[in-house]
């Protein structure tokens, strides 16, 4: 299982990620679910991956290696990509194609092969958007309504999201939100793990403002599971009954 | 959808069920999902139902016309069986057959129809029991361990019970955590919501100490609902990030 947040703030995004894969219940293992493309002060984009680990790293590769084909124009590298809508495009059109290639392979087994990604981004003069791609490459944007997209094991820790998060939302409220969002999915649903990685970019500034893996026993978020898990027991004590 | 919560614990035992029902989007209505069998001082067996409404209508239905008829024994009346085990037994029975028959039915439209339920009781002389019960009749167990069931759109308000509820917890305690629980539902999933029934046993007493039919507006639940709300912001404020 996996679960991923994103934030699109007034004051930029926010994005968390985690690592667990399985195949099975007995097979575990840890693979980078969060990835970040970027050129300082131009644009950076940054993707998010939930479903079959072979069609999320197989889009990928795809998608990097057109960014490393000089020859990819516009419409082939989300580098070159004159938007982030444009960037969305590539990205589901991508995922879309290997999503059908690998389902065929799969098609003798009776089984079928999916994923779904988050991507965020800006390019320099361009709006910071964020987008949710669906396997069949279609996508829906995060808006001020609702100003976050979350793929995977959603529903844990949605109930804080729905309760704290607004436009206004500070960045560093943000990065607090979706931590604690992470930490009642794990606490719920083992196939969610850490480490956990961390993006925060702020608006306009086109380049990663914090990148960081949090690692099982990190202390702060240790000491942030603990304060969140006090503060509700806490005020789970003073409602009366 | 629907969301049913049931507590086992060492005061007694608690449940809760919303009321809500839906055939798509678009037809939504209120049926009763919790229902309680008495014999004040002798037997109380409380039902809560998820699932295809024909299903657990019909289900009922028997379960009640066996109840009525003089000539059932203690393996077809749930006010007969000599065990909560037993009565587990008989409802899984009944459930399963209702569900085969309903869904072959169905057969020719490709679908299918089923429902689970709780079932939580205690007959004088016996434990008090509570027991998850699947569309094909078998069942488990709220243990120590997991003192507490869930059926329907479980996963919103699965945090505050795995954070608060443990064998010991009070009956008030009890009360308030799936009040909070179910709020946390209603607030993330349309299709969960008002009136809700509550039901509270003590242990031992094999009678209701109370059931409450919770409606839209209800002052007492709105202010529980709005100072949880305001606890968990403030609890989300402390926390330093």
């Amino acid at each position: 299982m996996t679960y991923c947040v994103g934030l699109l703030l007034d004051r930029g995004m926010v994005m968390l990620a985690d690592t667990r894969t399985n195949a099975g219940l007995d097979n575990i293992a840890t693979y980078r679910k969060q990835f970040v493309f970027e050129v300082p002060g131009e644009r950076v984009v940054a993707i998010m991956t939930a479903g079959s680990l072979s069609v999320t790293q197989t889009t990928l590769a795809r998608l990097r290696e057109a960014i490393e084909d000089n020859s990819a124009d516009e419409d082939g590298s989300i580098l070159r990509a004159q938007t982030m809508l444009k960037v969305a495009g590539i990205i589901g059109r991508t995922l879309a194609e290997v999503t059908a290639e690998i389902s065929e392979k799969l098609v003798r087994m009776k089984q079928g092969a999916s994923a779904s990604m988050i991507v965020g981004g800006q390019r320099r003069g361009g709006d910071m958007r964020m987008f949710l791609i669906y396997p069949e490459g279609n996508f829906i944007e995060a808006t001020e309504d609702t100003p976050f997209l979350q793929i995977g094991e959603h529903k844990y820790g949605k109930p804080i999201l729905d309760r704290v998060v607004r436009p206004d939302t500070s960045l560093a409220d943000a990065r607090k939100a979706v931590l604690l969002s992470m930490d009642s999915t794990m606490r719920s649903n083992l196939s969610v793990g850490l480490p956990l990685d961390l993006l925060v970019v702020e608006r306009d500034a086109c380049r990663v403002a914090e990148a960081r893996r949090i690692e099982a026993g990190d202390p702060q978020f240790k000491a942030m599971s603990e304060a969140w898990s006090a503060g509700l027991r806490d005020a789970f004590r003073r409602i009366e009954s």
